[in-house]
Order: structure tokens, then sequence, then C-alpha cells
């Protein structure tokens, strides 16, 4: 904004043209061939605007016509889809124990994917980089974009802060990288338009786009990993903050003085409801528990889900215990922040599933407003496949419509 | 919204002409006399747009002409300014205690205000309605419009859960007030257009307006009286959510299954770091001070903040836990949101003022991530007056712009 008065930016004629691509587009994905006038309902657009926007995304190649539909004995009505070879979409997750990179049709359907696991200590940026080039390289060698389908670019995120604006550079605490020039690198290397952001966001625009959160005013994408995080959707747009960090809910505090966390501080959420967090209130409660001898992290969290389906008493317990913690923490969102929806999402979410869902919907009730806790809808993701590669293709398709 | 997909209803032509109102008018109710190249650089927005943007304002009376500025040797520049006489505007600030009503000019200058008193069990809604009524006609009689400054309109901001879309009703737990037809009672009474919504979000619009939030993106105004909340100004706006009801973070978790708070809940923020938790905090600590046999809530409070003015150790003990409770709330709004600004606002917050501000700013150091913590500044409200009524009065200028 650089001293421009508080309104925001994107209030210009040029962000509104783009809003509305966003918007078309998003519908025509979701509702598969449809006409201009369904288009202009479901939206809240005019026709006029709906005749606009549909005629530049045929220019652009990412629509194209379906056929006609009978008009209950009026003039029959075009119908409009996205149109697969309008261009090829590229998403990389890049993790601290892989790289993940997919590439998407135009309507963001994997086409191929592809995984690289680092040797320990390939963490330095030129490592990370090369990885990152070759996976790219190597999707689009074997499988390469439909005939005619231009790489209309490349998202990859980051686990850490990335900085959008100002020449994007990286901060990841785990890495020990601090102000790598990362978008410099890559454009070096990769010959495409690159859009670099991090996990939590890219979960969140997969959600606005192809999820819970597509129609909403205000979500909050719940992600319960390792970490955890807090994607917020408000105004129907990602919520950003003023230096590309909203959504630390992991490092917000549940219990004051509580456990130490891995940022160093007591009581943070993740603490609590992450996977440690989770295994640790396990250990805690019955060291002795088969579940807590699976092995790895992974496994751990897979026992325990496993044993919650099977009723297992300690097995439930457990998920007792977390979610409470866990319905109390986004209890706090739905007060501080009214949305529509909250959608739980990553991995240990996809576990425990249905058990979850129900559990955190009562903590929820036990712990929100009445009015507020009414009318947040809780709901899993419905996001299939990997949600960070899908969000990280879909900054470069929305930069592609800007 | 109603089904259309998730673009926000304010990206409209309409609503943008509205945005560029509001920001040419809060920058010419800034700086005073002033030219249109110079509201073109600090607005961001074009000179044509802002040549259309004040004939629009002046056709509606709220600028006028105000003289030349030499230009460096070209030709003078015409200045404009806000006319006081270009309208009235009345904020009621309707609190459990009392009814604070307010009249301004068109620069948002009190020209007159009175407080009526309810004697107790008067909470019903026709009684107040009825004082509101008074209050409003007592103004306008004693003092009032300047002859030609038609009254734009009133808003009235009421303790408790405010719909301002769906006919307005309200919901006030203390009154036992539920889906209270407000809005409706009081057309019958005030010939004016009216404007309802709750004390922290008129907080927030004031601060946006004339405050500390005046030219940001994203700030949070931590309210800090009897109780808490967080009124959010993100992008530039007020965030609302989806019921009217974003901002509860007194009753988000500061100690999970700690203290009981007046919500049924524990370990609200609100239990620790609202004047009643505050005093709650001296008690225990110290139950035999001085400050403790001060009077009731408001002097306890006066006296420890003078306390800590004079160095008591006591004092400066309740401060140190208060702010070290504080400074963790308000780092999780920190690290959840990533804010420009966090503005210390309400009577507590005034009462402590610097040392408040110096302990906050240390605490959230302590408690936020580095990064986000580096960017939020923290500050006191500098709004005065009474800050409810001002944005009460705010919301019927908004709609009057609208």
């Amino acid at each position: 904004m650089s001293g421009a008065e508080g309104v925001p930016a994107q209030r210009s004629s040029r962000h509104i043209r783009t809003a509305n691509r966003y918007r078309v587009l998003r519908r025509v994905l979701a509702a598969g061939p449809v006409s201009r006038p369904e288009l202009a309902a479901a939206t809240g657009l005019s026709q006029a605007t709906v005749a606009t926007v549909t005629g530049e995304l045929h220019r652009l190649g990412m629509v194209r016509a379906a056929g006609f539909e009978d008009s209950a004995g009026g003039r029959p009505r075009a119908l409009l889809a996205a149109d697969p070879a309008g261009g090829t979409l590229i998403g990389v997750d890049v993790a601290e124990t892989y790289v993940h990179a997919e590439v998407f049709d135009l309507t963001l359907r994997v086409r191929a994917s592809t995984r690289l696991a680092p040797a320990p200590g390939e963490d330095g940026p030129a490592r990370v980089v090369e990885r990152i080039a070759r996976a790219v390289g190597r999707l689009l060698a074997d499988d390469g974009a439909p005939a005619g389908a231009p790489v209309l670019g490349v998202g990859v995120t980051m686990p850490g802060m990335v900085d959008r604006e100002g020449g994007v550079s990286v901060f990841a605490a785990n890495w020990d990288w601090r102000e790598v020039p990362l978008l410099d690198l890559l454009t070096r290397r990769i010959p495409y338009r690159l859009y670099l952001d991090n996990p939590l966001r890219a979960t969140t625009v997969a959600e606005l786009w192809f999820g819970a959160a597509r129609g909403r005013q205000d979500a909050v994408v719940v992600n319960l990993g390792t970490g955890v995080g807090a994607g917020l959707a408000l105004g129907g747009a990602v919520h950003r903050g003023a230096s590309n960090g909203a959504g630390e809910w992991g490092h917000t505090t549940l219990v004051h003085g509580g456990r130490v966390c891995r940022c160093g501080r007591r009581g943070c959420v993740e603490s609590y409801v992450g996977a440690p967090g989770i295994i640790r209130t396990l250990t805690e409660l019955a060291p002795d528990a088969a579940a807590a001898r699976a092995g790895d992290q992974t496994a751990v969290i897979a026992a325990l889900a496993a044993g919650c389906r099977a009723a297992d008493p300690v097995a439930l317990r457990v998920l007792e215990v977390w979610a409470d913690q866990l319905g109390a923490a986004v209890a706090d969102l739905v007060n501080l922040l009214d949305p529509e929806v909250v959608v739980l999402s990553s991995w240990v979410a996809r576990e425990f599933g249905a058990a979850l869902l129900t559990a955190v919907r009562e903590a929820v009730d036990r712990y929100a407003l009445g009015r507020p806790a009414a009318r947040a809808e809780i709901v899993l993701s419905p996001v299939e496949g990997n949600p960070v590669s899908l969000g990280a293709a879909t900054f470069a398709l929305e930069g592609a419509l800007a």
C-alpha cells in the first residue's frame, strides 16, 4: 500500500476483473458443463459480466463450448466447460523430507506426479533448488504437457515464511535458511512463471477453489499434521497479513505456562494437538499401550486411529482428551473470526476421520459462544490427493488469470 | 451472498465507489485543507478518480473550497476541506448502566452530548428505546443542528449481538433480550436513518477513520474494559464474520481449564485481563493491599494505575502478571492475524497508559513468533472522548456515503 489510506489495494477495476474471472472459472470447474445464465445465477454476476468474462476465458483457451442443453422449450442454451488442454499447471510441495511435484491439466486433474527424497544434510538452497528443478523437468519429460497446452506456471511451497511481495525471499527455521532469494535462484533453472508461498496458504487456496471453502465468505482451514496451522479465507480470499505470516494458530496459547513447544514457548496449541502432542498425551495416559510402540509418528497415529475404530479404550481416551483440547482451540477461532465453515485438513485429520469430526463438533459447542458456534459448520476436507501441491498449482492458475 | 461463489460482495463497482469516497474523505478529515494532487498521492487513487470523488463529496455538501496554496511558482492549487455544516451525525452508546449520546458535525467534532442513567430494572426494549429517543431528541433540541446541516443519520450501539443484515434484532445476554426487532422499534420513534451495531465494531471503525488504524490494511483493536474484545480491521475494513459476531477474543482460551469466566466457561482471556480479572489477580496476590479497598471497580483500577506511577511494589506486581497474561493473549492475535498494528483501547488501557504499553510490548515479544512480532506496532489508542459514540456516528457517516 505504501502510504495510501486504508482501503484494500485489491479494490481496483483490475482486481475486480481478476476476481470475476476466479469466480466464473471456479464455478465452471465445480459445475462441469454449465450455461451462462446458470453461471450468472450461481456467481451473482450480471449476465453481461458473465458474457464478458467467459469471452475472456475463451480467448485464454481456458474454457470451450460443450454442446447445448434444452431450455424448457426455449432456445437451447450453449454450455461451457473448462478445457483440460487449455494449459498445464505444476505444483511443487517442498517439505523437509521430500519434494512432491505434480502436473495438472487446466481442470486441476493430476496428470503425473513425482517424489524425490533428499539424503540427510541436502538442505542448502542450491541443493533444494536443484531438486525442485529436477522434479519439474522429470514431470514434463515423462508425461509432457498435452500438445498445445502451454505451461501456465509453477507453484512452489516452502516449509517456512515466504515473503511474496518483496523479491520473494524465504525464512525456513529448520533448515536455518534466512532471507534466501529463492525466486531468483529458481528463475535461473525453471523457464516458467513461478509462484512461491507456504503450505498453509496452499491448502487454503485449494479449499477455496476445490474444497469446503468454495462459495464461502469466511472460512478457516485447520491443518492437523506434525505442525498445525489455521489458514484463513476471509472475504472470499486468502488472508495473508502484513508479512504473509497469518495463520500461525499452532503457536497461539492453549495453556498459559503449559507444555514446552518446539518453538521454545510454553502451552502452544501445537504442543497439544499436533501429531507429537497427541503421542505425548498417549504416553502420559498409557505409556505401555501397544499403539505407543507402533513405530514412527505416522505409525502411532495410524494405530490410534485404528484403535478408535475398534473401540479400544486407550485410543478412545486419547481421542477424548485430544478432541477436547482441539475443540477449545478451534472454538477460539470460531469466537474470534465467526466463520461460516471450519475445515479439518491434513493427514492426522484424515486418519481419524468421522470420529474426530464428531468429537470436535461436541467440544466446539462446549467451548464457543452459542451464536458463532451455531453458525459455523465443521467439516472434513473433501480435497483428495495432496492439497499442498494442488494449492501450489492453484496459485499458478490464479496468476495466469490475473 | 446467498449462494454466489466466494468473492466478496463488496467487490462491485458501487462498493468501489463507496470505498473511494471513504478513502478520500478520511484523508480530507485527517489532513485538513488539502489539494487534489495531495489527495491522489496519499490515497493511491488516480487524479481523475480524485476529481470525480471530490466532485461527488462537494455535491453532497461534505467538502468545500478552502482557498489556495502556492505551488512552487506554478498555478496555485485549490484546497479542499470537510464542511462542518455539511451534515449532522449522531452517535448513541447504549450500555448496561447508561445511554451516552453525542451530536457531531461533519468533521466528527462533538457539538453536544448527553447521558441518561436508567433506574434499575428499566432494561426492557420499550424503556431502552424510549431512553434512546429521549437522548436524541434532547440533543437536537438543546443544541440543534446548524442551519442547513441535515441530520445524516443516527448510529446506535447495543451491548450484545447485533444482526445488521436481517431486520436487525439484538441479543443482549445481561438484559435477557432475544431477537428484539430493535430497528423497527427505533424507526417508530426516530425520524432519521438508523445504523445499529455493537460497541466493539464501533470502536474499530473509529480507529479506522480517526485513530491508529487509519491508512492500515490489517489492524486489531484490543478493547480493555470490564469485558474485553478484539475488533478486527482486515483489508482496510471491519471484519464482521458470518453472524456479525467476530472479535470475541475475550472468550478465547488463555488457560485451558483455568479460572471460571462470567460466560460460564473456564480460562477465558477476559477472566484474566478484563477489569474484574485484574482485581481478582490483585486480591490473590495481596488481599490486604490498599488498592483492593479503594471502592468500586473503577476506583480499584484507578488506584492500581496510580500505584504503578508511584512505583508501589504491589501495583507493579499486578501490572507484571496482568501484562504477561495480556501479552500472551495479544501474541495469539499477532500470530494468527499478522497485523500491522495492535491498538490498545478503552478505559482500562487509558488508566495505565505508557506503563501498560511498555509491559505489553515486552510480553508480546516474549510470546509471539519473531517475524509477525517485529512487524506489529503496538500503540495506545489516540482517539479522544468516547470512541463508541464516535464510532456509532461514523457508521452513520459511512451510510451517508454509500
